[in-house]
């Protein structure tokens, strides 16, 4: 897989779970990204601007395309094993790379152990999430199941205690995030599907004003996070 | 302009601030969207996919393209005079239209009575920005303002609190929001810049864990907004 852009390429470089085969950099650059690669041992070739817009989707590389191992999935039991109060997001069908992108990225910062999304309605670990995750995609753990309910089921086999993030549900600062618990988040448009939230322990709502009164998903998730990170200091 | 989308459509015929000049949909298509044109008297003309899909930029129309006035801002003071306790948010510099559109959803969703941005380093309110705001953009007062400094000043000048969001500052839930309050997003990447966060009153975080420990601009706006929302009740 190719990824591009300062931020993904240098957050790449600095992970225990990301393998960087090589990198193409802008003839002159000269960073950070460039001493860590010689430091890593990355092989370096530097290139003609026109040569990273040829080999870029959509010309965003910044001066930096790397070769990196595909993203490796990991189980949920993994996941499981990584905290005594494993603190998990499950993805219900989220299409759009830039949300998926941005909700790796508040993952990360919240400290969530792992994000478990399915194979369908669900986009990939793809070069553009990646770029959007701006690098945080390097420092975390994603489970991709088949079936996200069989999922949540494991997780609450194992005490963690799952609410799915939708409307007419408690207030989230009511609910306790303390624990063992895992968020569900629903995809652009759809929400939780409706068995799905059967599957959950609990309903947590934002409550808010206006007259559209819904929330990008990511913005939405990244506030269920944020109050997560307060209750768990 | 242009507009597209479902939710961007039917949020510009509920809005008394957009008018809805004609509105091209797909042959046989039937639904709230057609009901409300019919009942607002707009000129409605039923059109093959296909030549929808060659009027869409990027072929996201879900069979609705409306022509629109454009978006007209308004002032610094109009945004003043629509509440006792105004609440503002500036932005500093937010180029992503995803961004944009994404921030004006969260802004109508918190109650927020009116947003600022400046006419540099800014995107505008683009056909993109008002189909990511699903619809909001509708049902919101923007400024454009030479200036975002003076427009500072000119809320505090009407006894408006006004805080950045960046780093280093308090946890934003330990600072009183309740009152006249605007906040500062800073743009993607540069965050707050330096001369506006001195011109701030004072500056609020977010306290996060993980190691790339930077959130989405529109998700770290939307997290501000909400801690805002609880506070003012």
């Amino acid at each position: 897989m190719k990824i591009q852009g300062k931020n993904s390429v240098y957050e790449a470089l600095r992970s225990d779970e990301i393998t960087v085969n090589s990198l193409m950099c802008a003839k002159g650059v000269n960073s950070d990204i460039i001493a860590l690669a010689r430091k890593r041992g990355v092989k370096i070739t530097y290139v003609d601007r026109d040569l990273l817009d040829k080999h870029s989707p959509d010309g965003k590389h910044q001066g930096y395309i790397a070769d990196v191992t595909d993203f490796e999935y990991c189980d949920v039991a993994d996941i499981l094993s990584s905290s005594d109060k494993p603190f998990a997001v499950i993805l219900d069908g989220i299409n759009d790379p830039h949300n998926f992108g941005s909700i790796i990225r508040s993952c990360e910062c919240a400290g969530v152990d792992g994000i478990i999304i399915g194979r369908n309605r669900q986009v990939a670990v793809t070069d553009t999430v990646v770029r959007c995750s701006a690098g945080a995609v390097a420092h975390i753990k994603i489970a991709r199941v088949t079936n996200i309910n069989n999922a949540i089921k494991q997780l609450q086999e194992n005490g963690v205690w799952v609410y799915a993030l939708d409307m007419d549900g408690e207030e989230i600062g009511k609910a306790d995030l303390s624990g063992a618990v895992g968020i569900v988040v629903g995809g652009e448009g759809s929400g939780v599907s409706a068995y799905t939230k059967k599957c959950c322990d609990g309903v947590v709502s934002l409550k808010l004003k206006g007259k559209v009164n819904s929330l990008n998903a990511s913005v939405a998730c990244g506030i269920a996070l944020y109050e997560a990170v307060r209750q768990r200091g």
